[in-house]
């Protein structure tokens, strides 16, 4: 297989669908793509020579008919021939930040992840943070050209981080867990590495991981909904992940929900955040049993032992998300609700509560909604910042302008 | 002008994009056309011609060079042939069904309204408002006859209800307002006239007509929300108008974010509509002032007159409806808020309190948003009822199947 050079032959936006559907529908061969893009087979086979020429695509690929996809809608005897992505055509990394740890991965083409390294921060400053993530993307580059084990080259580099993204121009407006204002990210970062930086929102990432990669496949419209130290929300609707108009978007821990008299980190009051963060929940437990040393995981262990106190606050978490989902699929109206984040090891605390009220203010229909526990390790955060590198590079936007 | 058959010439998904187009921004040249759908010159060209030949598109509008949007993008001599669709080449009925009354209109293809008729109704039986709705219909396909003023054949009745409905299979779930559930509306009204019609929830519709004929054309994303006996919202968001998996969406309404001791009409409890809804101000009202026979404009005057109890009702209404702003655009973070309804009356009783709690609880950029006042009449809900025929016609949605 041949190496292909990092810029990707797509000329026209026929193109970039046709690779979108191999990419995240592959294998798959030529009749279905023009099926579902609505393209000619002649259109199709057009766009998709230069991609197997410059090795991105391959119609060889160790796959046998009885297992492609839909191999029964096409009959008996015809010829298939399924495209896939070559996995390990180009590498991408992905960076999650958080206030205490950054963790970061390298994938494949197809988001498949290939290694892991996480690293501890003794400080959520700027600078501090900054020079650890080009450290630790540099270790990442090195695992990419161990030569047992050959790796496509580097296309990019994807930073995820919780708050206000502008990730058209690459950088954090505010980002309350890490204290930052107006960072950018990408320039600078960009700057030490010499590669192209794409900087989104962390939930976002994650649904984005989700939409090409993950249950959006198959669900024309899904919400991810993550609890833990913060409460998010990424959707899903009309065919592409929602922005927001000025980047903001799924603020759902942000919803006024909650007592009134309670002030959330972000400055507001009522915040779903404020009973439902994992810091919430623990400063109630804290509080209500007198106990100001108590961990997180303590607290669990305590609820998990029958607590009354401690049950009393998941209680009250589960409450305000149940409201929180309710409010959302009420306004949005999604096919699945995918419901993940840090907090898998507390979900049973809540997830009766929580399923109660949102039935409860669910409207009509609206309920009709799956809703599906997945739980999401920090590395799944990092590859969805290594997803929203391959969109862009696929798509061609920025930092992958063609 | 030869009368055009009924049925559209459009064979392929650019053609229902470039008639769009034309319908939704023109007068407009060809080569913009291209430029805005990505679409050759030669392929608009394709679409046009059979769309001109029938009568439905025209290139000799009474335009002159100087009136063409976006014309010095073009080059100062090149010759320009804007298109605009022939008005009077199909007629549409728009109705709008409330508790007490009907209202209906005929519409051009672009939605401008010809013809008003309203209808009261003695009751909310599904019987007496379907024979009143065909009579409605009737009077207006008559007006449609009107020698002195020729219109377009008409294509179709356009039925739009509030409360949930499937759109896609034309019937009413269930509209509490009404006290209807599962009323199959296209069914039964197509039978008594032989004409397809289009069901759809009241705001949804509303929400088309501002896609298609209004804001929408020059924002990429907003919310019409809606305030008067109901809260609703609809969606504009990656291209299209939100519908919700099951046929719910914009539930604005129906956010669990007042008091949880009050139940809604829906039967749930919390809902924004308990203290928003025009009847819960007045309730609220004639409870806090002992005067029981007051009605709403009694009690808007007695508002507008400084009467504390009355003021506090409509500000307990500007706080809830503030809060469900926020929500929507926390989750959503549309471009634009269109705020609309009947209640412009009382409009400023609590616009001020509403900003403010907005404002509260909006987060970072998406409280960016403009925040735009357009009063509404019920015409203007019947028109949007027209809007969803004009769309279905064009998309060959059903009923209009291609």
């Amino acid at each position: 297989m041949p190496k292909p050079n990092r810029p990707l032959p797509l000329g026209t936006p026929a193109g970039v669908e046709v690779l979108t559907k191999i990419l995240t529908q592959g294998p798959i061969p030529r009749v279905q793509i023009a099926r579902r893009t609505g393209l000619s087979q002649a259109a199709v086979t057009k766009a998709v020579a230069p991609l197997i020429d410059a090795g991105f695509v391959t119609d060889h690929p160790a796959v046998t008919e009885e297992t492609v996809p839909g191999r029964s809608e096409l009959g008996i005897g015809r010829p298939v021939s399924p495209l896939t992505v070559v996995a390990d055509s180009v590498s991408v990394i992905g960076l999650k930040v958080t206030p205490t740890d950054l963790i970061g991965v390298t994938t494949d083409f197809k988001a498949g992840i290939r290694a892991v390294r996480h690293r501890q921060l003794p400080d959520t400053s700027v600078g501090t943070v900054l020079e650890r993530l080009a450290d630790l993307a540099s270790e990442l580059i090195g695992t990419l050209e161990d030569k047992t084990d050959p790796a496509g080259p580097l296309v990019g580099i994807g930073v995820a981080v919780s708050g206000d993204v502008d990730a058209g121009h690459g950088y954090v407006r505010d980002s309350p867990f890490m204290g930052w204002r107006n960072v950018p990210v990408a320039e600078l970062l960009g700057e030490k590495l010499d590669v192209p930086v794409v900087v989104s929102n962390d939930v976002r990432a994650l649904t984005v991981a989700e939409h090409w990669f993950g249950v959006g496949v198959d669900a024309d419209s899904f919400a991810v909904v993550t609890i833990g130290s913060g409460v998010g929300c990424g959707l899903y609707v009309n065919g592409e992940v929602v922005q927001g108009a000025h980047g903001v978007s799924g603020e759902l821990g942000h919803l006024p929900l909650a007592p009134g008299n309670l002030v959330c980190t972000c400055g507001r009051r009522g915040c779903v955040e404020t009973v439902a963060s994992s810091d919430a929940i623990l400063a109630r437990i804290r509080e209500t049993t007198g106990q100001p040393e108590l961990d997180l995981s303590g607290a669990i262990q305590l609820a998990h032992r029958g607590d009354a106190h401690a049950r009393e606050a998941f209680d009250r978490a589960g409450e305000v998300i149940g409201s929180a989902l309710a409010a959302m699929v009420n306004l949005v109206g999604p096919e699945l609700v995918v419901i993940a984040g840090e907090g898998v090891a507390d979900y049973d605390l809540y997830d009766q509560r929580m399923r109660q009220t949102f039935a409860e203010h669910a409207f009509g229909a609206a309920g009709d909604c799956r809703l599906m526990l997945r739980s999401h390790t920090f590395d799944d955060w990092a590859r969805g910042a290594a997803a929203t590198v391959i969109r862009s590079y696929v798509r061609g936007e920025s930092p992958f302008k063609r």
